[in-house]
């Protein structure tokens, strides 16, 4: 399985990804396609690890300050060259860099698969039920149309029980209220076109209706569909509370304990927790609804994100999450239930 | 100081009110007006008490599963009874009955400030910053304008310098990144109009452009502006993750830790915890852009949130900020910078 990885734009550089892929060698066998500066990873490449991977030269990346409008001409830019790679014959494809620049070529260049309005950014949350919520779209989509969210549904759906193994999954609207008349205009109307649409019609256990934010952690529903701008802000604010939850946090402890005791207690107590809400473990998020396996990670990862994010991207290869997507759309090209989108 | 306090609807019931009005009334002089279920009520008023409160009987309130337009026409419910006492000479009201109800009524009875389009609910957010940042709308209005949304950043405004007292506080929309050209198409009206009224734009220190979910915790700037349905959001997910980490970290304690070890950490290391993240400490939301001070408590209040929303109703009318804000808005008025809300 060729597995491309993007070395450019991410906000550690270049070491951290190297690791991931050489972490990710160690367990699974795949072969990695690295795209980037060739002199800079050289020099974090061992001559182990330079006999398994392919290194294509391309120093040029898209910055975060760039347009992701930039990217779709930047035809020597790492993710453009990466992209193309993946389009002509890889397995997928793993980038810590430019989110927007990422999405835009896979769109482009991968081709949505038919059906599909709008590719949507798919992150798992963390929770403390028996399964992690998946989120979607938490980014790439920032104003909605309601059909667009029947087709997260759909895409998330077919991703937690294609990918993620979950056994009869479970779909919710994110919502300011629970019952069936909360919502804005929009989810009001992508309430009534998922209740309306044939698979979840047919199995009424799916479709839950309306969830709060708090659902999200303790996993009322497996899928929770919004809109990317509404999804990007709940992404943030859970980071930031955790971020504040954890410092406060260590403040008291040094407030109340000794350094060494103090210093035990974060390392135990806040060992689950960080395993828990970590990001890293939750490797990158997909992007759904293109027509092969591409995960998004943290501007911020480090290389057990990356590492994560690649056995995400062998397990949606391996789950052929692209083709079941395309037969669970396949359904919706054939049908009339839902109007076209403009 | 007239207060008029609701003691129905709310999910524990009279009692944690009564108790929230008698804790108030030993640090704060002022003549509570109590309406409700005077028989239920009596049971937990004592002597002492009784003599210090005025008791209006009105067994009926508006449950939570009603809809909010049922309040306007149901002139025996306690909400209904409670906003005319507060129209008619009172000076303050709290409530932690049915939200939509209060709103719905205070907007109707005692009506909007001149020159605001839409009231909004506003409330604080935990914080490791300085100052606690606030964040509104969070519930009342869930389709909004981009004028509503410049009308809530002079609200904010206005209630974080008269009301809290911040020195030099200072704005922000939240979006989906902190560059200026992120948002959805309605936040980038917004930002637009909140940027060009003379308030901010003859101040421009005070509008800070857009902000991002992590923004509010640690308090990048005072004042969050939002539409309702995202503010609820972000509310309901701020709940759901301070209550999962808390969740993850008992079972952590108590997997590490023997059972009284275990007790002693979780009540000296979430001592403070629960007090930056406890609503009860920061008593109420006050709907803002009303002619007096309403202030609208959770459901689930406690006797020490009661207590908390009436000092905030208090200090809400000491501070003069329903006159502070129609001086505000007068200057709005007088300008022709925004079109009329239709």
């Amino acid at each position: 399985m060729k597995i491309v990885v993007d070395m450019m734009g991410a906000d550690l550089g270049v070491l951290p990804i190297i690791e991931g892929v050489s972490k990710a060698l160690a367990n699974k066998a795949f072969e990695p396609i690295l795209v980037g500066d060739a002199k800079k990873a050289k020099a974090f490449i061992s001559k182990d690890l330079a006999s398994k991977v392919e290194v294509i030269d391309c120093p040029d990346f898209i910055r975060m300050e760039e347009q992701a409008t930039e990217a779709l001409k930047r035809k020597e830019a790492s993710i453009f060259v990466g992209m193309d790679i993946l389009k002509n014959g890889a397995d997928a494809l793993v980038s810590a860099g430019h989110s927007g620049a990422t999405m835009g070529l896979a769109t482009l260049k991968l081709g949505r698969i038919k059906g599909v309005s709008r590719p949507a950014l798919c992150t798992l949350m963390p929770s403390v039920g028996k399964r992690a919520s998946l989120c979607l779209d938490v980014g790439a989509n920032t104003d909605c149309k309601a059909e667009y969210l029947l087709d997260f549904a759909i895409l998330g759906y077919e991703y937690a029980k294609s990918v993620l193994g979950y056994g009869n999954p479970t779909v919710g609207v994110l919502a300011n209220g629970e019952e069936d008349s909360k919502g804005d205009s929009l989810t009001k109307e992508a309430f009534k076109l998922i209740h309306d649409y044939p698979l979840f019609a047919n199995n009424p256990s799916i479709f839950k209706g309306n969830v709060e934010g708090n659902d999200i952690f303790i996993n009322s529903v497996d899928v929770v569909v919004c809109d990317g701008f509404v999804g990007n802000i709940v992404l943030k604010t859970t980071e930031g509370v955790a971020s504040a939850i954890g410092s406060i946090f260590k403040t008291t402890i040094k407030e109340h304990f000794s350094a060494k005791i103090g210093a035990f207690l974060l390392k135990e107590a806040f060992g689950t927790l960080k395993q828990k809400t970590d990001y890293a473990e939750y490797g990158g998020a997909p992007l759904l609804g293109v027509n092969k396996a591409v995960i998004i990670s943290h501007g911020k990862s480090n290389a057990r994100a990356i590492e994560c994010a690649i056995y995400q991207a062998i397990r949606a290869k391996e789950s052929g999450v692209a083709e079941k997507m395309a037969q669970a759309f396949s359904h919706k090209n054939a049908g009339v239930q839902s109007p076209p989108v403009s």
